[in-house]
């Protein structure tokens, strides 16, 4: 058992909500609108970022895995693993036309950043 | 790779927040107000259960290992695998003492839900 203080380890999913994101350059990117998990399992498999757009309209969503995310406390936000060039090739979708993640859209997500799942 | 959808197996944060839960009695424990995560791997380890309290105010909050958590279609909610009497010795807090999670708090719920980690 560590003695380390767990409160490091873990975060309140409403923290992550709403966090910017940066590429490697330190652009903003966007910022989480929220997170995509396994039903069974718990795990989070994507922070999806919302990104453009005005006061949310007409904005795009990426799901990102979260493995691609590193917090980054200088910035006080995530640094995406991936430049914006890379992002704009990346699976997105637009609000009014949320995808059910159906295998084809997952199966894009996956593929695109080199998951194996 | 499974033909299956995969909207069925993974479902956004938005929705788990504010989902019921249920004791194994059917009855309404309260309702999910976050989730708390590993960091690193991103795999949520606890559901906070916000229970009691009216409009928020003096509720209690409960970390309950997602483990513990069944999703009922019927229900339209979260069955908890435990009776809300064993709830009543759970580990918890309130909204005004939120714990930082130091390593005595996550392991008393660990040990209470008997969750190895």
């Amino acid at each position: 058992m560590s003695s380390e203080p767990i409160d490091v380890d873990i975060i309140s999913s409403a923290k992550v909500e709403g966090t910017h994101v940066y590429d490697d350059a330190g652009e903003n990117l966007g910022s989480v609108d929220h997170l995509m998990l396994d039903k069974r399992t718990g795990q989070v498999r994507y922070a999806v970022i919302e990104f453009g757009g005005l006061f949310g309209v007409g904005a795009d969503r990426y799901p990102i895995p979260w493995a691609k995310l590193r917090y980054d406390p200088t910035k006080g936000g995530y640094v995406a693993l991936l430049d914006k060039a890379s992002l704009a090739g990346a699976p997105k979708y637009s609000m009014d036309r949320v995808p059910t993640y159906m295998a084809d859209f997952g199966r894009s997500v996956d593929g695109f950043y080199g998951i194996d799942d």
